[in-house]
């Protein structure tokens, strides 16, 4: 929370990891303006009515829209329904059947319970654009739709790729921008947000509110956000990302695995600290007088704390340091042999002599405190044959050979 | 009226004339179709919701919905007053505000005092547009939109010239050859008539209607008429057109202008005749059994009927013989110099002694009996000074210098 911030310290604030503010002069202004009105800004960010399963990559524009409400702003979290209740018109993209206003509703519960890990819900204006687009009528769409031109539309880089390339547009994708340019206009948006590859819709909005008479929205774009890898932009489908559902043992490890270069890019990206405290941070790093993997513990600590608690973040660097401290794995493990083929887990443990019992490796398993090649399983998976594996339950190792 | 008239004979009635049938075939399986089912076609055309001055060019149009009237079928005559009530979104075209319903109207009942000149009212149902357009929402409009790609739409010869060429085109403005393709499908349409510059957005339709699960509609185009030059389209702007509400003989005297050939094809375009009756009489011109005057005269005739009445057609006959056999100007004709600067006519007809005096003027104007250069005037001009005119005043001229 930052009360009756200046508008030059509201900016600094907003401005740390953005990628573009379209203006920061106008955004300047909007702040003093209000200010002198005695209101607070009106910030719109979209998303999509899909089940929501949310990464730190999300995370990246949440938190953004976190700062504006620290600031004292009004966050509005328009959920795009409507495209949602269309579904696809093609009938040609059978994942995007479309969805029933209860699946709608029903993920909508889903987004508040991850995005109020992180925003106020005191602050969070959620809302439907269903609710204004669906009363528009053939006048309203056509006076709408005469607002911008369709080779302005074209110059959108996957429209203008897909045109050149022939790939078919369907006259109902043009309508997409504007639609959602309409929703800044019934929302009276003083700013946008969203990532960098929402750029062209955002500045769409722009000229939609000047053509119905409101000021232009100030456009703000987050970066996306490199994967655990450092590489590729985080995603499900690379295996790069830290869901921000997973248990706080399991965040932590995997925060503690990146560079000590991305973990800047973290600090910058996934924590509220300014960009003032981080170039200190990292300046006491450059000087030897922190260590960096104290500075990544206190990194993953932070952002374990918000998905979690202050306790289980701490209870998660204490496990990690444990594992750390035993060594990765042990060099002196001992390789048992298990005949007889394919084997459940829990049949694997005790034959393997790290359970007692079968019962007491259930037990374990329940607990999570067993592994297979480092990472931590509940369930009673197959160790198919022939395979090998590496397990550990509590500090206790064995390579298993079935 | 051609009643019971075969597949065959049908399609010969039809095919006279027109630019175009897509596809022939296609109209003579509906037309078996329609006839197993007992059902009269279904036939579109769309029309302006502007006010409407009608001149012959238009009626090449109107006369094939009259061709399929005369076959039994249903001629659907609709307004497009959907896109009157919107006018010019953009705000740029001045010259299209939006209409209110009571100049649509107004309008349309314009309209039906001209064409109904041609057409059966009882066999025409005018439909506004509005009423199937105006309850479409923004999933319907989305739906309607999907079923069309943006590149098919730029194909459009003004659209891709004006894409080439970087001249704006509104995004609302891809959504009227949808809107215009979507009456068919509320109509269910077998069949859709227009000009041939309208010949893209009629197949716009044969595909929306397909994509709504409705058989595609055949598509008749008629072609543009040639003027009373013979050369450039009939249009009001270039003067050389014949208005459907002009007296007879006006009608008759420019009719008796055209060349010999461009009768044949105003015999083609502007009268019922089949192809076969105007192939004989066009034989017997040729072979010198019939003198190409009195076929023209029979033309005029013919049209000037439809418009007006046999009797007023033979009277426009005997006028127009009347003036030709007195010669287009007399050779003799006397100039009277009249002093005193510019006059209005009824007095210069009394000074003149065409007539006896400004009352006898009055009442001569008002018969329609005077004629300036050899144009027809009821109205108190004024003759400027300095200027010459050919007066007629029935069979008596004067060349009056003023």
């Amino acid at each position: 929370m930052v009360p009756a911030a200046t508008v030059q310290e509201q900016i600094s604030y907003i401005r740390k990891g953005v990628a573009e503010i379209i203006r920061e002069e106008d955004l300047a202004e909007r702040l003093a303006q209000a200010e002198n009105e005695g209101r607070p800004l009106r910030i719109k960010v979209g998303f999509d009515p899909t089940a929501p399963d949310l990464h730190l990559g999300h995370t990246v524009l949440i938190r953004k829209m976190k700062h504006f409400q620290d600031l004292g702003h009004t966050v509005f979290f328009v959920i795009g329904d409507m495209t949602g209740l269309i579904g696809d018109p093609t009938g040609r993209n059978i994942t995007r059947p479309p969805m029933t206003r209860e699946e709608i509703a029903a993920n909508a519960e889903t987004y508040k319970t991850q995005v109020f890990k992180i925003l106020d819900p005191e602050k969070t204006e959620v809302r439907f654009n269903s609710s204004w687009l669906e009363p528009l009528n053939f006048v309203d769409i056509i006076r709408l739709c005469s607002r911008y031109t369709v080779a302005r539309l074209l110059e959108r880089d996957d429209f203008s790729k897909r045109f050149r390339d022939g790939t078919p547009i369907s006259v109902h994708e043009l309508l997409y921008p504007l639609a959602q340019a309409y929703d800044s206009v019934a929302l009276r948006c003083d700013a946008e947000l969203g990532g960098t590859d929402q750029k062209f819709n955002l500045l769409v909005g722009r000229e939609i509110q000047r053509d119905f008479g409101q000021p232009p929205q100030i456009v703000v774009t987050t970066p996306l956000l490199e994967g655990l890898d450092g590489v590729e932009k985080m995603s499900k489908s690379k295996g790069n990302y830290v869901g921000i559902a997973e248990p706080p043992a399991d965040m932590f490890k995997k925060l503690m695995s990146v560079s000590d270069d991305l973990m800047w890019r973290y600090y910058e990206l996934l924590t509220d600290l300014s960009e003032a405290d981080v170039a200190a941070l990292r300046r006491r790093v450059a000087a030897g007088e922190v260590h960096p993997k104290t500075a990544k513990m206190d990194l993953a600590r932070l952002i374990v704390a918000g998905f979690h608690s202050s306790s289980s973040a701490g209870e998660a660097a204490a496990e990690w340091q444990r594992v750390v401290a035993a060594g990765e794995i042990p060099a002196d493990i001992a390789t048992i042999r298990l005949d007889g083929g394919s084997i459940r887990i829990d049949k694997a443990l005790a034959r393997a002599g790290l359970a007692s019992s079968v019962a007491e490796a259930v037990r374990k398993l329940k607990e999570g405190a067993v592994e297979i090649d480092g990472t931590r399983i509940s369930g009673f998976i197959q160790l198919a044959s022939p395979g090998q594996y590496v397990i550990r339950l509590g500090r206790h190792w064995k390579r298993l050979v079935v």
